[in-house]
């Protein structure tokens, strides 16, 4: 190791960055390969590195000695599971900006680089499991659902594939959607995180960006191979991660029951020849992160008058500035690396989720609600503040209504 | 804004950081706030920023226009919804190096220079919340668990006091658990992330870091108060993510089962008067992440023989260089800040972790496996590997058992 530490790069005068990334190209080989591996910094074209925040721990591991800093991956029997792509999408740079859709075929595209020694790492991983949650289950029982041997057996077991996708963020393409200025953009996430990444100033020549936050996990039901086609049916939830619902059922959102309805849905589309999809993006407490969160509850179980649908969102923007950060403007992006235009059943409420498909140009054809008697105890003051916030449902909540605590008290 | 950027900051002569902090001081006042906000840079005395990995999501929204960059947060009625702590613990600065033990209490203790204007914000966040999982309901249903009316509702809900921690460092601290020098760990933190934080090579008179990794929710059951007393009997599951599993039941592994078990263990020792504590950490795919995790699912699941025990840990090692990134060395620390120094029911076969708690003097009374009924079916090449590698198990699997492929194909 030299003793010297380089705290920044910059532009080598008159040398474009190798290899080039044209992003939006239609081929992997005229878009290029991002390369963000630690092992030859001659060859990186990107600012960050792999395993978005993991990469932390992957530091403590050379810190500690237990991972030789030039360990390379060895990707024998990696590749994905289903084919996704390429869909027309891809060849335009506006349509995906935080995204490699390529990132799935890294290492068999540029498997010449990679024998000649470049460190091209996937950012994108498809594999296939089985899952099973107890509402499915109940679901069955129900008569709700009926198993068919193939997408969903009797012991409520289901055939999904699955894909985990860390974040690529292409940054003029993300000052674009954003309308601001790329400097501008640059200089935020630079001096708004406290100083990560000082590349992100000091070299306007490298445009791809592998930010350290959370990725996505999309949850595929049915023939994987029919999405991209028009005629293809899609049942589709986006759900923004909620660990306290989502893993340990706590009452006071709706987050899982709606994910588990979401699934539903899907299965039964998978059933009628269509695709189900469920994205889960790690965005807890709507990207404000836990403790956050729950700042926010202890504010509005002890407010006075109690915890009420018209005060929901103020308590939220006294702690944290802003009623929300999750940035629903990205989200389209996964749609169109699937080649999805048309959503036929959508099993979200979510205004802004649904404006931001329809800025991406994506259809949404039915708007499935959570079923009511699905909604927990402690849930009703989000529901009624959000249907007056213009979420998507039969029924507004006037004044008086929203006015009224429907909450439990910290100490209930 | 200033035209202006500074890439990195650098020690001023002869002024120590202000405020000083002295790490394991025995009251918030000796051991000095900790100053991580970007409003005011002057007051900084930490590298790194609140909130994670989620400083991105809030650059984003200060780079957009949504956030003033001056937001000052309003911590009126966020105080911990139970008081933890002071422990004799908190004074030793050896016993807790991976989370600030005033974190709960930052608005209070230093409310005097919070009024000053100085910006000091909590790292721990405390709440209350009703849980409620499909999983509990049947062991109701079973006759295991039985409601009481006050922990155990008879529909299944839980009453619980829960907690957010984010990760804050003192780096010398961290250090001497690894036992490595200060300035490699510094150094290997900055180069092999590509270059987070120059603060942490420039500003060696900066000792404490708040990485921008996910953090830990913990969930309590039965009176919080008691903790601390030698008299008070505990039960714990310390739970690292496991989203695949967690919120979607994938039957790769024991993950959600192992969980729910531990929860019960918890509520049972709640209702004798004990205490049940539920740890779960952040660390996707033994910290990992998810797109090393699917691409090794692959590999696992479509290498020569089949997937099987005996190969099951050279197949992470060859994509990742490593089996596993989680540093439980740093797992501890919330026992130390809860004051507790002994476990009495411990939900869980891992070695690392008990390893870990013997090395930090914490006392682990009885191991609770997972019920066999309850390990799921392709989950059974990771028990038999874990086993042979040294879980805690009443049965060890030989060589040709660890042969024999109990995984699942891909296409199955």
């Amino acid at each position: 190791m030299s003793a010297h530490i380089v705290l920044t790069s910059h532009p080598r005068k008159g040398e474009a960055a190798s290899p080039e990334i044209h992003w939006g190209a239609a081929t992997p080989q005229q878009r290029g390969p991002i390369v963000a591996s630690l092992t030859n910094p001659v060859h990186r074209n990107a600012i960050g590195s792999h395993s978005g925040a993991y990469a932390v721990y992957r530091a403590l591991a050379v810190a500690s000695g237990q991972l030789q800093r030039d360990h390379r991956p060895d990707f024998t029997n990696t590749a994905p599971a289903e084919a996704i792509g390429p869909h027309p999408q891809w060849s335009d740079a506006d349509k995906i900006v935080s995204l490699d859709p390529w990132g799935h075929m890294a290492s068999s595209a540029f498997a010449e680089r990679v024998a000649a020694g470049v460190d091209i790492r996937p950012t994108i991983a498809v594999t296939k499991a089985h899952i099973n949650m107890p509402e499915l289950r109940a679901a069955v029982i129900a008569g709700r659902l009926h198993p068919d041997g193939d997408i969903l057996h009797a012991n409520g077991d289901v055939r999904v594939t699955k894909a985990a996708v860390d974040p690529v963020w292409y940054l003029p393409g993300l000052a674009k959607r954003f309308g601001i200025k790329e400097s501008m953009l640059r200089r935020s996430l630079f001096e708004q995180t406290a100083g990560m990444f000082p590349e992100l100033v000091t070299r306007s020549d490298l445009k791809v960006f592998l930010p350290p936050i959370g990725g996505m996990t999309l949850y595929f039901f049915g023939d994987v191979s029919r999405l991209g086609r028009p005629e293809t049916r899609v049942a589709c939830r986006v759900h923004d991660e909620c660990n306290g619902s989502d893993v340990f059922g706590s009452d006071i959102c709706t987050c899982r029951p709606y994910l588990a309805h979401g699934i539903e849905v899907c299965i039964e589309m998978a059933q009628q020849g269509g695709v189900g999809l469920v994205v889960y993006n790690r965005k807890e407490g709507r990207a404000l992160g836990e403790v956050t969160k729950f700042l926010v509850y202890n504010a509005r179980k002890r407010q006075n008058g109690g915890d009420r649908a018209e005060t929901y969102f103020e308590r939220t923007e006294c702690v944290a500035g802003v009623q929300d950060m999750r940035f629903q403007e990205l989200m389209p992006d996964v749609f169109h690396w699937l080649g999805i235009t048309r959503i036929d059943r959508w099993a979200s409420m979510s205004n802004m989720k649904h404006g931001a498909l329809a800025a991406q140009g994506i259809d949404v054809v039915e708007r499935v609600p959570i079923p009511d008697e699905l909604i927990p105890a402690d849930a009703r003051v989000e529901m009624d503040a959000k249907k007056a916030a213009g979420y998507f449902s039969h029924y507004t909540p006037d004044a008086t209504e929203l006015a009224l605590p429907k909450g439990r008290g910290l100490e209930e």
